[in-house]
C-alpha cells in the first residue's frame, strides 16, 4: 500500500498545523535542501505544450528520496469554473524504486510557492519592509499574504486585480483569517498599489508576455516577487525592468529559469545569482537599502520534493484519515506476478471482498 | 475526483474479460495508437539512474489526451521479495490539464508488454510458428505465455531460467490455466530450449550486459523476441547476433531505443525499421521463411497511453468497483483555492465527516 494523501487530508494537515506554521516549517526544509544543493540530480522540467496550456514532469532525486510532480498550466481553465493550476506528486525510495506516498500538490503547490517566495525575500527584501503590493488576487493571493505576514512581518497589504470579484473574495478570506496587525487596502490600478511599497508580489496568470509591472513604477529599495511569469512566452515585467542598471536577480535553477523566468526575455548570458549561493552564504540577497531586488521564480522540483518529504512526515505522524491506495502489489513471491489475476486471485479476492474498502464505490 | 484503478481493480477487470481477450484487445489498441505514429508528442523517456535500479517518467500526447508512467527497474529487488518492476500512470485530458485516471501498471506493463510482443511477432515471426522458447521464466512470462498462445497459435513453450524455481512456478500458473493444446517443456539450458524453436522470447532482469543468446544458437527463420535488454548498460544478445548478415531489426521509436534497447551494442547508424513502419505498410516485418528478425523491445509511451485509454473505458463500462481518489480539488469559485484549508473549510468538514469514505483508514 502506498500513503495517500488526499485534498480532505491536505485541509486537516493544515487545520492542524495552522496555515501560517506549517509555511514556516517548508520554508525550513526548503532552505535545508538547497543548503545541499550539489546532493541533487537536477533538471529542467519536461513539459508538453498545447494551444491551452502546459502539462509538466518535474522530477528530482538526492540519490535516497526521489519525487516528481505532475502539474498543469491552463489560464483559460478558470472561465470554466476550473483551476488554473493543479497538481499532485509521488515521493518513492531510490533503493527499491517503489513509491512510498501519493500526495495532491494543488494546495500543497500554494503552500510551497509562498514559504519559497517569503524565504527568498527573508534574503532579499529590507529588513524593514512592512508594506506589500500583491498583484493578482487569484487562488494564490492568501497564501502568499500568510506567508509575508507570517515570515516577513508585512503588515500592510495593497490589492490589486483586473478581476474585482478575485479582489473581494481575498478580503472576505483575509478579513475572516483576522492576522495580527494586517491592514488591507483594495487599490484601483498597479500602480496605485505599488507606489510606496517595501515588497511587490505579482501572481498574475494571463499566458502570455504581460507588463504587469512598468520601469516607472520600481522604486529604490524595493524587492520585487515575481511569480506569474513561470512558463515560455508568459512573463509579466516590462524588459526595461530587467535592464534596470543595478538590478540584483535571483533565480532558482539558471537552465530552467532562462526557460522560463522573467528573464527568458534577456540574453543568455544575462547574469543571475541562484537561491542556493544566498543559502551557501556565497553570495548577497542585498547590498543596500536602495538596491532593486528581484526573486524571479518559476519554480524547481527540489521545493516539491521538499514539502512531499514534509507532508509525509506530518502524515505519519499526525493523527487523523491515514489513508492508503492500492497502486503496487505485495506478493509473496515477487516473480509470481500472475497469482495477482490467475484463476487462484479470484478466488481469494472473492473471500477477501468483505474486509476491502479501498476507494469510494459508485 | 480522479478515477482510480488499483491493484484490486485490474484483478477485476482481467477476470471478467480473460486475460487472452483482454491482451488481445491491447494489442488492437496499440496497433490503431502506431498506426497514427505522426499525431504524437514523442520523446525519449526521462531517466533517474542510481547504483542499484533506475526509476523513469515516460510522457506522450496525442493532443487531446496526455498520459505519463512511472516505472522503476531494480533486478535485486526480486532478493528481498520485491518487484524488479512496479508501475502506475495517469491519463489526463489536455484541454483542462486534470488528470482523468490514476492506474496501477505493475499488472497492466506485463498485459501491454505481452500485447506488444506478439502484436510485432505478427508482422515479424513465420506464420507456421507453433513452438517459443522461453528464456526468463519470472514476472512478466505467463503473460507473454498467454498472448503467444492466444495470438499467435503457439503450442509449444520451451521454458528456462536460471532460477528453477522460476520455471517451476511458470509451469504450475501454465497448469492451472490449461491453454488448448499447449505443451510445456522444462529445457536445462537457453541452448536447449532454442534449438528449433520458431520463436525466442527473452525476458531475463539482470542489470547488465548479459549473453543470454549466442549467435551459434540463432537459426535460420527465427524470429527473436528480446525484451530484458531495456536500459542503458542491460542487454541480452550477444552483439554478434546485431552483425549478423541480413538480419531484419525493428524497434518502437528509434531515438530511445538506440540508448536503451539492443541496438546500444552497436553504431549510430546501425539500421533498424520503426515498428510505426510495419504497420503503415511502408516496410515489412519478414522477407521470407530463412529471415532471422528481431524485435528489440524496450517499451514506448505510446503503448501506456493506449493501455490506460483502454482501462479507462473499461472501468467505465464494466460494473464492479468504481473507484476514484480526491486528488484534485473541486471548487466552486476556482480563484478561491483558499476555501479548500480556511476557516471554513473546517466546519465544512466536520459537517461532511460521516458521508466521507476515501480511501483505506488506518
Amino acid at each position: 500500500m502506498v500513503d495517500f494523501i488526499g485534498i480532505e487530508r491536505v485541509r486537516q494537515l493544515v487545520d492542524q498545523a495552522g496555515a501560517a506554521r506549517l509555511i514556516e516549517d517548508l520554508a525550513t526544509e526548503i532552505a535545508a535542501d538547497f543548503a545541499r544543493w550539489g546532493e541533487f540530480d537536477k533538471s529542467a522540467r519536461h513539459a508538453s505544450h498545447s494551444a491551452v496550456g502546459v502539462i509538466e514532469l518535474m522530477p528530482t532525486s538526492d540519490g535516497r528520496l526521489y519525487s516528481f510532480k505532475y502539474v498543469n498550466g491552463h489560464p483559460k481553465n478558470t472561465a470554466e469554473g476550473l483551476l488554473t493550476v493543479t497538481a499532485f506528486g509521488v515521493l518513492a525510495d531510490v533503493a527499491t524504486g517503489y513509491p512510498l506516498l501519493l500526495s495532491e500538490l494543488t494546495v500543497t503547490t500554494a503552500l510551497r510557492t509562498a514559504a519559497m517566495s517569503a524565504l527568498a525575500a527573508r534574503y532579499m527584501a529590507r529588513r524593514d519592509s512592512r508594506s506589500m503590493a500583491l498583484i493578482g488576487n487569484g487562488a494564490q493571493s492568501e497564501f502568499q499574504a500568510i506567508a509575508f505576514h507570517h515570515m516577513l512581518g508585512v503588515r500592510e497589504l495593497r490589492l490589486y486585480d483586473v478581476d474585482p470579484a478575485a479582489t473581494a473574495k481575498l478580503e472576505r478570506n483575509l478579513a475572516a483569517l483576522r492576522l495580527e496587525g494586517l491592514v488591507v487596502r483594495r487599490c484601483a490600478s498597479t500602480a496605485e498599489a505599488v507606489r510606496g511599497a517595501d515588497i511587490v508580489t505579482t501572481v498574475t496568470a494571463d499566458k502570455r508576455n504581460a507588463v504587469i509591472l512598468e520601469p516607472s513604477m520600481i522604486e529604490p529599495g524595493m524587492h520585487l516577487n515575481a511569480i506569474g511569469g513561470d512558463c515560455p512566452g508568459k512573463t509579466e515585467l516590462h524588459p526595461d525592468i530587467l535592464r534596470r542598471p543595478g538590478l540584483r536577480v535571483v533565480v532558482e535553477y539558471a537552465p530552467q529559469s532562462r526557460i522560463e523566468g522573467e528573464v527568458q526575455q534577456m540574453p543568455a548570458d544575462y547574469p543571475v545569482i541562484e537561491f542556493n549561493e544566498l543559502v551557501a552564504g556565497r553570495a548577497a540577497g542585498r547590498a543596500d537599502a536602495t538596491e532593486v531586488t528581484l526573486f524571479d521564480s518559476v519554480g524547481f522540483a527540489l521545493e516539491d520534493f521538499s514539502a512531499l518529504r514534509y507532508l509525509h512526515r506530518l502524515h505519519r505522524a499526525q493523527p487523523g484519515l491515514h489513508e492508503h491506495v492500492d497502486l503496487v502489489p505485495a506478493l509473496a513471491d515477487p516473480k509470481n506476478l500472475f497469482s495477482l489475476i490467475g484463476p487462484a486471485a479470484r478466488v481469494a479476492a472473492q473471500e477477501r471482498r468483505p474486509r476491502l474498502a479501498a476507494g469510494t464505490r459508485s
